[in-house]
């Protein structure tokens, strides 16, 4: 079912047809149709979906959408979504909506699910609490697989995942896990805390959403329990959450390196005031910070005057900024997959010394013979290459040292990207043409 | 266990207390320790693990050390890891290690299999085909869910997943799918086709890893079915491995963004010719795309010479080149998260006429009193803040609609970046100064 027929039975007011139709597709699917359509339209075709289905497609749906829809609906059918979503998926929409719909959303849940909300609401954003889900599969140890299983098909069609079992002991401690697999392909008497794993990798509600996908890289889960400072078990994360949280610190990485301020707003869905805001605060401090090169060409202008120096200036200072992004941005991503540590600084340094010294001399060698034709001025082909060899080896070595000094002061390796990077180059670049044009020159 | 320990317990021969602390740990941990040894500690360590765990273990280990590994052991242990691995590992190991080592292990290998590898290797770089596994559980529509069950519990050991089970017809088509889940919470006696999902997902051997990727995304799979051209299931696709598909493309957009040859190999293993000649190529266009600044510059020396002119014009291009990069990378990022498209491109152009008005005002104001103050000419000042403001809006406008308008061309929007849109920023922002400093001084 494409969007135009669905537009095209809707104007016909074929509405049995589209429910038919509907309920065959994926609800992600269902939800890219919802977004597309209007408000009103959404809405219809919304309120055809069976019960299920539609509080799966409302968590599909995007924030605006959800928000939207929200506000429409009766109390009635707001309870009956909020009901039939997951826990993860209702903090989160909470968090995001408008404040009046926070309290109609509360006054459809019951008092413990209320405190519960509240607890999940204090959780620090990007946290291990703020991702969690409570719908987990909890067993006893003493339990046989038969047992286990039973209480699996009895409670298991509103958890988020029933592929991982979670053993607590008293006072919900976590004390071993069981995968779906290993009771399906065990004896039906044999006892859990016989086949249970006891060596759990868990995280605490307060651990970084960073370390998280760290994690769940490293040992290639599909869920991870979370646990509070008495190691009681408090809630699952999942990995289709985690594929998200990659690509949200993946997209905070892209807008650090960019000297973005970090924002989750999607570009479209962000004010103009906003994008302003979040890009004014670096541009102001580097092009201050350019003052330094103001200074270098002051100091200088009698070369510049004289020799007409100032000519080969940009192609300079762009070539030597490209040259530091490169390794800037080649040791960065390095750092964030976690191959590059502090302890490879000086492995870093010696490579980058020798891939700019080769990176230089042929790009000296190049624009040497390329002056020398289009300028015929040997001197000045001479002064040219030399800086260039000079200022591309400075900044590779600075574009790849920088991210992995910044890691080790405990800053963000990706503020020492391109921009900073090429402010630094800049200055470095003047001074090493001025120094060469003075010593071949004067 | 850490590597303190286990290298003490190595030194004093406590070789039955090492095997039963690891077995109790997980298994990518026990490789990142293997590969922390030298290798003559590494095999004796690896030659102590059960078999099913040395697999499993050897599965995480990096290639290197895989290849160490298997040079070193015989033949008949060889053979125990490569028929105990999952064949999309075994076919990663094949396509990374020397050619003898590959003889090696195919001769380990039965006739079948061997043709099986072969046709595995065939399949492009980046396809489904080179990223699905075979070990999937297949059952037949008529079966029970009691048969099925049977079937996952005689055959599941060495899958890949059982949590999901693919449905063939005749001829190996596929009909449908049903999650563990389903089975566990269905009553015995149901026919599998009347629960199995038949709005299959499901990709093609020749699709792109990208693709794919997004496919995971929308829908939160866990796993996907592969089917051939003739919509024959040939495999499965599971999710930890399109966690790396993620990564590794996101490591492509950040090489492609900083001027680079995408390279798959990680930084500290590449050899300093190949980071070189990864490197050299954009850098050498660019370089030569200065060239144009050098024909301004030379063009408007009079000017430069008779009001000292250059000393402004470092800063200048590199705020417009900071400016340029934002607006580029926020665009880039959206474009490959499928937020922004080529429909969108008139939203983009708006969003960033005023975002480029509003920072480039703000810049020009605050440099145009910085310069009143530092340089005492009014003049001046005027000068350099209104290009500001024409360069930086020019960069945010030439930074968004670039990349869409490149996607559009089906060029890589990510290598309208940074270091392209500099080198336009800048042979721009030096016409617009030059213009604007005639007006003004002339």
């Amino acid at each position: 079912m494409d969007l135009k027929t669905l537009t095209e039975l809707l104007k016909n007011k074929q509405l049995s047809q589209i429910r038919n139709e509907l309920v065959e597709i994926q609800e992600a699917d269902i939800a890219e149709l919802l977004e597309e359509l209007n408000i009103k339209e959404a809405i219809l075709v919304f309120r055809m979906l069976p019960k299920e289905i539609a509080a799966e497609v409302f968590s599909f749906l995007d924030v605006e959408r959800q928000s939207e829809l929200s506000s429409i609906v009766s109390d009635k059918e707001l309870a009956d979504i909020i009901n039939e979503l997951n826990f993860d998926d209702k903090i989160d929409l909470i968090e995001e909506v408008p404040a009046n719909l926070v309290k109609r959303i509360l006054q459809q849940s019951t008092v413990v699910e209320r405190r519960l909300i509240n607890q999940f609401l204090n959780y620090p954003d990007d946290s291990a609490g703020s991702l969690m889900t409570i719908e987990f599969v909890g067993l006893k140890k003493e339990m046989t697989v038969n047992e286990a299983m039973e209480k699996i098909r009895r409670t298991g069609f509103n958890k988020e995942t029933i592929y991982t079992s979670y053993v607590t002991g008293t006072k919900r401690t976590l004390e071993g896990i069981i995968s779906l697999k290993d009771l399906v392909l065990s004896d039906k008497h044999t006892i859990i805390s016989d086949i249970m794993e006891t060596d759990v990798i868990y995280v605490n509600t307060h651990d970084d959403q960073e370390y998280i996908a760290e994690v769940f890289k490293k040992y290639d889960f599909l869920s991870l329990p979370v646990v509070d400072n008495e190691n009681r078990l408090v809630g699952i994360i999942t990995i289709d959450d985690i594929v998200d949280v990659i690509e949200e610190e993946t997209t905070e990485d892209f807008q650090r390196m960019a000297a973005i301020e970090p924002t989750e707003i999607e570009y479209l869905d962000a004010s103009v005031l906003m994008l302003a805001k979040k890009r004014l605060p670096w541009l102001v401090i580097l092009m201050f910070s350019a003052y330094l090169t103001e200074m270098v060409m002051n100091f200088n202008n009698h070369l510049i005057m004289q020799f007409a120096l100032a000519i080969y200036t940009p192609m300079l200072m762009s070539t030597g900024g490209n040259a530091g992004a490169q390794s800037a941005t080649l040791v960065i991503r390095s750092i964030t997959l976690g191959e590059v540590k502090f302890k490879d600084v000086f492995r870093v340094l010696w490579k980058e010394i020798r891939v700019g010294l080769m990176v230089g001399c042929t790009l000296g060698v190049l624009n040497c013979i390329r002056i020398y034709f289009t300028d015929d001025d040997p001197f000045k082909a001479m002064m040219v290459g030399l800086t260039l060899i000079c200022t591309t080896t400075f900044a590779a070595i600075i574009g790849g040292t920088l991210p992995v000094v910044a890691k080790k002061l405990k800053l963000d390796p990706a503020i020492m990207a391109s921009p900073m990077i090429t402010t630094i180059v800049d200055v470095t670049t003047l001074l090493i043409f001025f120094k060469i044009a003075t010593l071949i020159l004067v």
